[in-house]
């Protein structure tokens, strides 16, 4: 039991074969107080409460996909009857119902454990950003957790649970996953509802889902996604059961001239690695010029957006400052200085720059980027808050000012054990595209399971079906 | 001559039986001296210039479907060589190219005689917010012209062109056409190319036309629609040829409880005998609360779309505010207490009231309103420049905010004998539904042609094409 992978597969199998889900529950207690990581948790459940939910399951339900899987949130979302902090305690509040996401994943059977740490109002790449004690990276404690999905990232790194809900609006659903070797699954803006979470930029903002295989975090997501009208921002986006990929892809990817891994060689060549691998199994690798996705990138901070974060601090900032992280506070103080007149001309650069990276898009099947383009210590952040946070956004800023998806994979560890991981990114509607080449590209690039030494199990086989066009039309249905 | 009918059709009629497009060019200044009425231009081109035009365009060719058709352009669109105003002598510009529209209307053979009159930066619905003398109603000049695009929409109503461009962001391609008795097409965002046009909201303008019939606009629709990549706001929106409407449509109109015309009992009777007619044709009339649309609405000037126009002209108020038009520095100052949080907070706002409007737009095929609840005189706007000017936008100002399309169409006068109108609005890209409805529409309602008293010409016959559904499945391809 002790060893016994927190997969999907491998719990449902358990399950089927007569283990009762409180079992489950008393090795997610023992694995939290093994781990003994106090910073990944704002808000842990009660086990005694757990047991109940679990004894209320009745008998395993193979029809029910998440029956019996334990799951965490980051606490910028509702669960019902606990409270949500957004990382400050200042904010806190009792939530009255689950989020919309969160309800859904429990009726398909999902057992929430607890509520987890997170730079305060999602503001961060780095997971340091907390006046709770942040979480310790669990592939190497040395390192930043990643934020700002930080306690959701290390709960999945250390297989407490399955699976978890981060949030995901510059990269805060796929850096963290580099950072400890898991899955992280960006869906496009408006799969899953944001009823119930706190907003960071709301235009920007969607719930996200790490695990430990790709093939989970799909299950998850597709238990998750679904339209709700109460959130203005929620649209009806396929996500169809996995297929096979279409065999000939064109994969974009930046060329020598604007790939960045600002001197970390082992990233460089661990990309390089990956992109053969992709190159062998049949793709064609188009370089292209990444100048007008990074100028996108820009804009999430230097443009209007970070008055997006504003509009749910300005209160706190107002009356309360010194309850808001200082560096917090100086990231979403710039837009005190920023008009309405500001906030369009920002609006319209963006549309200008989208459209230069409109022909870019239209000329591949997927992008492939390395999540990250370095690693980022502790001490790092200590020294400087701001850039090394910067920085590790290179790769993902612009995703969703571009209404893309993402997929960040973990891939064959660096030549000095670091774990690597590369996102796949694609228009919006295609994440059932990026998580069929992402479950066959992890199966393609051996590596163990976060920080737990766990094998990555073979994934289903999958069944040839839509191809990546038929898929990009499902989207307008 | 003198009586010659200035629609395509006629036109076209007259020049295969070997009618010069010189005297045409001829007969277009004959009609601009006999109007008399000098605020209709700011630039008017001079004769001999035509002249050479339509030598230049040699014999009739019926392959370019607007050959020698006289048109005009509100002067915040760019011709080559001429100087461009927006209304504001200060803010005059030489333009060195055509915009886009422009060239591939000349493209298509139309002859451009000139730039019209505006409420100054296209802000305003009456057509008297400007520092040159303000243009007559064609029909009855006690009324205000219309606006923003005044000019443009009284030189139609005379028949001194054939078509002319407005633009059209809270209903100043509509207005004007109801006030002088016109087709006003206000085609689906980015249709039409905003490349050298003066922006007034950037994110919600849109190039419109006036023409004497539903069939004249609807083909300088389609010689002017095409996909321009300089333009960030540009979208590739399909302009298919007219075919007939679907036999039984549901048509959505304002509730008893929530329709508005501040007491003008003609224009309720007009508008409800023109729904009479749509229901005889077949349809079936959907009641709906409009209250939705109206709280939408209110979001284009109390909200901080204002800001867009502030961009615009945020130096010309900053260092020369005399030179602005005193209503319009009154209207557009506005922006200055807005920050970009409160503009993001307007955004969001928007968002959700445009969600309460989907059921609605779901359960129907299209809206039909009275394009104005009431008549305002000039006497009334001298008054209060500001309140009937809001009210004039009852039923325009919401629909660029929700991304539809709008088809303005003249139909029987009213019982005093003013010119009625209806608008017919559709979700973004049913632009040709709209004009095959609307084209059967003015034939079942018999009027005369703006203020020239020409009668309404027959239209084409129809042939039965893609039902409504199909029509707008093309809009995803």
């Amino acid at each position: 039991m002790f060893d016994l992978p927190f997969t999907l597969t491998s719990l449902h199998t358990a399950y089927r074969d007569g283990l009762p889900a409180s079992d489950v529950v008393e090795e997610v207690y023992r694995r939290i107080e093994e781990v003994s990581d106090p910073g990944i948790f704002i808000h842990l459940i009660d086990k005694a409460e757990l047991l109940e939910e679990s004894a209320a399951l009745g008998s395993f339900d193979p029809a029910r996909p998440l029956w019996g899987i334990p799951f965490v949130i980051k606490d910028n979302i509702d669960a019902a009857g606990k409270p949500t902090t957004a990382g400050c305690p200042a904010y806190q509040f009792l939530a009255e119902t689950d989020a919309f996401v969160v309800a859904k994943l429990k009726a398909a059977g999902a057992l929430l454990i607890g509520k987890t740490n997170l730079d305060q109002f999602a503001t961060g790449l780095v997971g340091v950003r907390s006046p709770y004690q942040p979480p310790k990276n669990a592939v190497d404690p040395a390192m930043v957790p990643g934020g700002s999905s930080s306690g959701s990232a290390v709960a999945v790194g250390h297989g407490i649970v399955s699976f978890s809900l981060g949030t995901d609006t510059a990269g805060s659903g796929r850096v963290p996953a580099a950072l400890n070797n898991i899955v992280g699954l960006k869906p496009t803006l408006g799969a899953l509802s944001a009823s119930g979470v706190v907003p960071a930029c709301r235009s920007l903002d969607t719930i996200s889902i790490f695990a430990l295989t790709v093939e989970d975090a799909y299950a998850a997501y597709q238990a998750a996604a679904g339209f709700d009208a109460a959130d203005a921002y929620s649209r009806a986006i396929a996500a169809p059961p996995l297929s096979a990929v279409p065999p000939k892809l064109r994969i974009g990817i930046p060329d020598a001239a604007s790939i960045e891994f600002f001197g970390d060689e082992a990233q460089a060549q661990s990309f390089a690695a990956t992109i053969a691998l992709l190159k062998d199994d049949g793709a064609d690798i188009i370089e292209v010029d990444f100048t007008p996705f990074y100028d996108v990138a820009l804009m999430l901070y230097e443009g209007a957006w970070v008055a997006e974060r504003h509009t749910v601090l300005e209160d706190l900032m107002r009356n309360t400052p010194e309850v808001v992280h200082p560096v917090t506070r100086q990231v979403v103080g710039a837009a005190l200085k920023l008009s309405a007149t500001d906030a369009f001309r920002g609006i319209y650069r963006l549309k200008e720059l989208a459209r230069k990276t409109e022909p870019v898009m239209q000329s591949v099947d997927l992008l492939c980027v390395p999540t990250m383009p370095t690693f980022y210590s502790v001490a790092d952040l200590d020294a400087d808050p701001i850039g090394p946070n910067s920085r590790n956004g290179t790769y993902t800023n612009f995703v969703n000012l571009l209404d893309m998806c993402g997929l960040a994979v973990p891939v064959a560890p660096r030549s000095d054990g670091r774990p690597a991981n590369v996102t796949l990114l694609a228009a919006a509607g295609r994440d059932g595209f990026l998580a069929a080449l992402g479950s066959r590209l992890e199966q393609a690039a051996p590596h163990t399971l976060g920080a737990t030494g766990w094998a990555l199990p073979k994934s289903t086989d999958l069944v040839p079906g839509a191809t990546a066009g038929e898929l990009a039309l499902a989207v307008c249905g």
